[in-house]
């Protein structure tokens, strides 16, 4: 395909904005009299609130409001950023309140204050009096189920949110009937976002009565929806606005701080109140990954066919649901259209634990599964014999290929080419010859694996994306969208489809940046990779809408029939003659100013895509082992991604870099941990809590294998998430190839690497045979 | 008609918004690191400008730009607030730069300083030297005209903006073959629009390299193309926000302060620079309303039969055109649709001189011609010794009538009721009566007089008005309009609309009321009282559009036929059982979220409006003249309005208070006064303007006759600009029935008075005969 500004590097166009700092977040903005809120947090992990007492809290000068679930309506509401279902069985679990009336984890918000300024609300908070009952408590998915646990919400006995599971083949029988049966056991720990942004919002009631917030969101307009359902109002009568936001990786696309910004406005009578977590804050009361724990058993023959799989899964969400769900049978769709087991039994349970709350979180429960299945393959290939990547090519679908459950069809399939294009990235061939036999304290090993992800979450959730394209008068045309730019370039994308479609440079497609619910078109938001994608859809949509506008007036102009012409670098030219015909500018005018005929070329449209296209990618990575120290460094690292066509390599490749970065800590350093006595956090701070820094990152290598989906705009799927999946199993399958030694639980973190190393009876004198 | 919202006294929607103080006005926003603009101005009324020196003023510190016409584009541009014209014939005179390059107004701007504050900027002034070459300069039309005056542009020989005129019938042969012919001279004099916000904005350059300018302006969307002009940028390069007005009156129908705001901050690198007029400027620098000199010669039967008439008026446009020559065709289309003459010749004359400049202000040339038509009328009924009311009645057009020159037809016509209204409010009969012979020092008259307004510009200019409607999930709507509530009301009355096609009540519309040029629908602007008439039909348009969808998805929920439903209170009924079929929200959800059928209800469209419709009106009025003092005491005033259907009872009735008070300080107080040796303002303040203040003003009353006109959306004509168009002239003729003393110049303030009473031998003891 031959296209002008698709494919091409434009600069995004919050770059100035950003590095200018002359970007406004969520915290630049402040309205006149604005307050202060906090929130009054539970030390304990599970505890009853027999009594509070806020009357010296109350009577603090400088104190405007002290909240108490009580002052709150008894209205329990969801917090998952998905788009509300008319199907009352396909909701999201309403298991919270605005303030706890029973706290279920450390930190869990009890009440709240509202103050002139932050000092006097900290020191509000603490005059508030709490005779508490403490619970007994569980921290674990297996602890929750046991018989006799403490019940965390009464609605779930036995404190299992869902055990709803999918299977499809005889798995019985594959296991039966195999040649081998492998099993294994995976873990992955409890990590967070780590956005640099806090979470943060602003509300005020307006001259109108409406309740207006301000948030730092992925998901304004479900943030609208819920704010409202949180405190029984019309949904008419919110109105949210996003500004530019410092990353949100997931945890924004569920809604943490704005109901309680709200209420604490109301409860200030209108005046505008700040809710702004603290970094400690956000690491305890926002969202986390699903800590889970997998057992994968599988039949294969022989010669290394795949035959059936069963998957459990035991998926720790903390003490209250949020996505919850969701994400077990995320990670359980997206593996599927991968390798072409001909049984699958996939058997998820997710559990609430006196922990903070488990939630979205880029990759959406696929780093767990892939982390799982991706080990396990390299762990059937060595008991097989076999090489790696021979195992997983051997066993791959193909075009065509339809799932058995979503009946989602895959139209693009890059995964050869991206093994071989990673292969060859990495020398893999060369240097697996070279590393032969290794001794000495530092070995060497290399690691491989793939993923698939899918564009959105059709056909499980709705995707429905609105835009609006207004053209100016000199031709250009302003862009707005209800899909939210949170760092990873979709305004730039949108820009370059709009474009695309109208000829124009990418310069004349202003862009709306900011999301206010009352302008912007309706769009569910920023998560399940799906903006390139479905709003994409729908951007492309608009512009061909325009489009058609502009060439009837050219028609009316010239008499030439509209399906003769075309439009190309702002003007309109007849097709097959390659004639201008007409500057895109004089249309534009008769648009605007024509006696007779003027009205402005506009669209408003949405897009219900209910199509889906799959993502796929592979990592492959060079690790150096210390057997000494039990430090495992990154030295060569490749993602290479079929993300179908790439509409900007320059952002595409920021993506990647992103991604494996938060792959890496995810693999290596990071894990929130809690004391397994009373359930308080021991390291939710950017001090203790190991993100990588630049410094402990390696080069980063993005490839790009472009296929091309029918279902996408110019051939174009998802990217945001993928690149975060695989690193962690290529990288613990690099420590297996390097030492011998196979992990079964993230994150290799030097202490519990070297911890295995004596467990195992690895040492620096024990050589180990490459297979 | 039955309306359930259309006719009722609301309660306008910016009411808390503007008791509270919460409103943002420009002046309420600020930008980080904003600088403050200030101008030098000349005082010399007609100079050149030899050398200027700016090197002290930029060495001052806090100094960030001085700026000079050499520093600007030499782009000459037109500020009038109209919509383009893709016509070069059609468009304004093109006569000014940013800044002044010859100086031809004592306070014409020549310079800039762009400051760290107000201070500096205003000791940065000082510091510019200046050599001027001063000029000889004229003030009145008359003397612009004369051979040998000195030419104030370079392209006007003459100084005659323009002198187009219109005419239909024989007016010669009416003028010999009348009974009477009856000549009369009347003159008006410069007045300001004295809103309460001054003339402000601010401007800075986007992170994408746009121009923004926040603006206190009538015509956002009209703003952006000129600030573009002015600088030779792309019109999509700019935008405008209009945020809450303080009052405009047609001042801010033009572009005074935006394009130099703009310049000034790209002379400072894009910071946003601040522009605001303190009052003093805004008398001398923004407009005024343009004095005329009107002679009239009237062609009447001995009966009373108006035959023909000719006008010649003389215009006094100042130093620049602005609306220029518009003004002046304005009042000579409005007055024709009233009295059925059968030839009329129209030559006026617009003028430039060495004066502030003229431009739009309510009423945009009618109140000028109304007061010398409807005084010369009283004059012509005391010479055939008629009944002024009698000659009137006799000689009005009727409902059908089609003006010769516009081809617009008259639909509805209430002139007879509004005086059998007006009469009957004040006693007309029973008081003129009473007044018999009246002797002492205070003598009491009665006077009325009719006048004729249009309601929006058609066919003269582009009538284009767009909306955007967006349903919400509760059934509620968000209304986006271009057109700019400036403190008339028009967001009340355009929210009326849309809740009476939807079956709403009022607060479930809610109205974006600021306008964004990025998202803000197309719209010229509040100008011509066109937005209830022109705007409301986009409005109901976009409102029908979301109805038809609207029931297309209860069609589709319920099997009915769309045709035999309708929307009443928040529900979908069966029309012709009045059966509730389901609630307006249960169709909102369904096109959110129906996994299928999903598509958010919206109308994003346009109207481009070609009709116009006369509104119309009477003035009764009842005076006290104090023959000792020259003192005029309104005792008792009626505005009695034929507007059609009235929206919003009270808030005519406001605008009918807000015009007449404006009408009376025209008529007794008003008029800026200028040095005749050196053309300095004597009185730009507002202690020396006299402006009437509450205790000045008389209570007003106000009725109306409403008439449904055809055209406008539920029956709606304009009302905005028409309370401030006949006052004047009933007055004056009240004068004249209390005393006898005929006067041709307004205002009458009491030395005007005074002195003409000396000058016909008025004194307290010659008693006066009523006619």
């Amino acid at each position: 395909m031959d296209h002008n500004v698709v494919g091409k590097s434009v600069r995004r166009l919050d770059a100035v904005a950003k590095v200018t700092g002359r970007a406004q977040y969520t915290d630049d903005f402040h309205e006149r009299d604005m307050l202060v809120g906090k929130v009054l947090r539970s030390p304990h992990a599970h505890a009853l609130v027999k009594r509070m007492d806020t009357s010296r809290a109350k009577a603090l000068p400088g104190v405007v409001a002290v909240i108490t679930p009580d002052d709150l309506p008894k209205i329990k509401f969801a917090t998952a950023g998905h788009p509300w279902s008319l199907d009352p069985g396909h909701r999201d679990v309403e298991d919270r309140l605005i303030l706890a009336d029973k706290a279920r984890f450390v930190g869990d918000a009890v009440a709240a204050v509202v103050a002139e300024d932050a000092l006097t609300a900290e020191k509000a908070l603490k005059l508030i009096e709490v005779e508490w009952e403490v619970l007994p408590h569980v921290l674990t998915a297996e602890d929750a189920m046991k018989e006799g646990a403490p019940l965390i919400h009464e609605s779930r006995p036995g404190n299992v949110v869902s055990s709803f599971g999918v299977q499809f083949g005889d798995i019985e029988a594959e296991l039966r009937g195999a040649d081998h049966v492998i099993e294994g056991d995976y873990e992955t720990s409890i990590v967070q976002h780590c956005h640099i942004e806090s979470m943060s919002a602003f509300a005020y009631v307006d001259t109108d009565g409406r309740v207006v917030v301000n948030s730092s969101t992925q998901i304004p307009h479900i943030v609208r929806r819920i704010v409202a359902q949180s405190l029984g109002l019309p949904w008419g009568r919110v109105k949210v606005v996003k500004p530019y936001i410092g990353g949100g990786f997931g945890n924004k696309q569920d809604v943490c701080v704005e109901p309680l910004a709200a209420a604490m406005s109301l409860a200030a009578h209108g005046r505008p109140v700040r809710y702004c977590l603290t970094r400690e804050e956000v690491f305890i009361d926002t969202r986390t990954r699903h800590a889970m724990k997998l057992h994968l058993k599988t039949a294969v023959t022989r010669d290394g066919e795949l035959r059936g799989i069963h998957v459990q899964v035991l998926s720790n969400t903390g003490a209250y649901a949020s996505h919850g769900h969701s994400i077990a049978m995320s990670a359980g769709g997206k593996f599927r259209p991968l390798y072409d087991f001909k049984a699958i039994k996939y058997e998820p349970r997710t559990v609430y634990t006196n922990l903070p709350v488990a939630g979205a979180m880029r990759g959406y429960g696929t780093p767990q599964i892939f982390f799982a299945l991706e080990s396990h393959l390299d762990d059937i290939a060595r008991k097989l014999g076999m090489d790696p990547v021979a195992l997983r090519l051997k066993n791959l679908i193909q075009v065509g290929h339809q799932d058995p459950l979503t009946r989602n069809v895959v139209r693009s399939f890059g995964i050869p080419e991206c093994i071989r294009k990673g292969m060859e990235a990495i020398r893999w061939e060369e240097k697996r010859k070279a590393l032969g036999r290794q001794d000495g304290p530092v070995r060497k090993g290399l690691g491989m694996a793939l993923f698939a992800y899918a564009s959105g979450t059709h056909p499980v959730a709705l995707e429905l994306a609105g835009a609006r394209i207004v053209m100016n008068q000199d031709g250009s045309v302003t862009l707005q969208v209800g899909a939210t730019e949170i760092g990873q370039g979709s305004d730039t994308v949108f820009a370059q489809i709009t474009a695309e479609v109208l000829g124009l440079p990418v310069d004349m497609v202003h862009v709306v940046t900011t999301q206010d619910t009352d302008v912007a078109p309706w769009d569910s938001g920023a998560y399940a990779s799906r903006q390139t994608f479905v709003t994409g859809i729908a951007v492309r949509k608009a512009a061909l809408e325009v489009r058609a506008k502009v060439l009837q007036v050219a028609a009316r102009r010239t008499g030439l029939n509209p399906d003769e012409m075309d439009l190309r670098d702002r003007k309109v030219v007849e097709t097959s003659l390659g004639r201008e015909v007409c500057a895109l500018e004089d249309v534009a005018m008769d648009a605007f100013y024509d006696r007779i005929l003027a009205a402005p070329i506009t669209s408003d449209t949405s897009a219900n895509v209910r199509i889906n296209a799959m993502s796929y990618g592979a990592t492959f990575v060079e690790v150096d082992v210390d057997t000494e120290t039990g430090k495992v460094e990154v030295a060569e690292i490749w993602n290479v991604h079929d993300s179908g066509t790439i509409i900007n390599p320059r952002l595409a490749e920021g993506q990647v870099h992103g991604g494996v970065s938060m792959a890496l800590g995810y693999a290596l350093l990071e894990q929130m941990l809690f004391d397994p006595q009373t359930g308080k956090p021991l390291n939710n701070n950017l001090l203790d809590y190991k993100l990588p820094t630049l410094l402990d990152t390696p080069k980063i290598n993005a490839a790009f294998v472009e296929t091309y989906d029918a279902a996408g705009s110019f051939g174009a799927k998802s990217l945001g998430e993928c690149p975060v999946i695989s690193p962690a199993p290529a990288v613990r399958n690099a420590v297996l190839d390097a030492t011998g030694v196979a992990f079964h639980r993230i994150p290799l973190y030097p202490q519990a690497v070297f911890e295995k190393f004596r467990e195992v009876g690895l040492t620096a004198q024990r050589s180990v045979e490459h297979v």
